[in-house]
């Protein structure tokens, strides 16, 4: 296998890797270039017709995207130390904490980095402005809510480190990158985002 | 086990019940209002601390959200025909679908619904409508790319009827509702909507 990948501060790749990284696996990577326009030409389109990353490249031959679902395909070929639950409902719960990232904060962070950032306005022509800004409200709410959730327990799912602490790692340090800071009241967060990058694989 | 429902036009409830019906089983259904405001009340925050349907009530007394963790529970308690794939590279490559659609086609919908449709003006406000109408362009791009997909084969992952046709079936009915059709030209993507219509279990 091999994986299309890009560097820092691309969330998504990342969480491939970190991924990888808990598992102990190394696999190939061949960069695609995301500022080059490289990941929008025909060589890239033909591993992803909607020309994102990461893309999977399977010993077939065929392509896999979609980062979550790349991963839940590299747990069955490396299924230790489980990072999508051991019995059907953990794996449930753990997608439950997974999409509900993805969704309440990451649609938010992704709307504001569209829309009111000045990295993207070369490529989202027009940026609705003050809408790009209103998600910047969206995406601390859903924070808080995670910050309530954590005052009880470890990580995001329960007792063991999951996928779903993985979206959300990766999302809160894009995040950060991009001007949307983690509030500092919010400090089970806090405490939970320097536990999950004290592991070597947040280095990923 | 009970499901928090609510009924059409309302596109998440329906995912699940379709899923059912596909299994041929039927559920304890208890309605929860949108329109009066129940889904926002303590009774459902207690269930649900995002407000949102459908909800599950487990037998141990606790509650799973987001309809396709939902989904993948139940098909761990009701395997056949089954709707999640047979292999795990089968579940992956389902996994990818659903994101996709979910992603690239219910996203612009979702942002259309709430920005640019009056009905959502008195509960998201201030509503951005420029910025909701430019959405109707990427949800019938992503259309466009799904007609293409969908020239190849009788199902989006395939030769099999899984969540990923189901979560695309609710997504175009309820695309249809709020005003943004399927245009005429998609062939292959109107075919399919026959198609997965005329199952009974399109009724749910």
């Amino acid at each position: 296998m091999k994986l299309y990948n890009a560097p820092m501060p691309a969330p998504n790749p990342r969480r491939v890797r970190i991924f990888l990284a808990e598992k102990g696996v190394t696999l190939p990577m061949v960069e695609v270039g995301i500022m080059t326009g490289d990941i929008k030409k025909p060589d890239h389109l033909a591993r992803d017709p909607m020309g994102q990353l990461p893309t999977l490249e399977l010993d077939d031959g065929s392509f896999m995207s979609e980062t979550v679902a790349i991963c839940r395909y590299l747990e069955s070929v490396y299924p230790n130390p489980p990072l999508f639950g051991r019995t059907p409902l953990e794996t449930a719960r753990i997608d439950q904490w997974t999409r509900r990232i993805e969704f309440q904060a990451g649609t938010p962070a992704g709307m504001f980095w569209r829309h009111a950032h000045p990295f993207t306005a070369r490529v989202v022509v027009p940026q609705y402005k003050e809408f790009g800004e209103s998600n910047r409200g969206h995406y601390e709410k859903a924070l808080g809510w995670l910050d309530r959730e954590l005052s009880a327990r470890p990580f995001l799912a329960g007792a063991d480190y999951t996928i779903a602490d993985i979206c959300l790692l990766t999302l809160v340090d894009f995040g950060d990158w991009i001007g949307l800071k983690v509030p500092d009241d919010l400090g089970n967060l806090r405490a939970w985002h320097a536990r999950v990058s004290e592991r070597p694989s947040a280095k990923a």
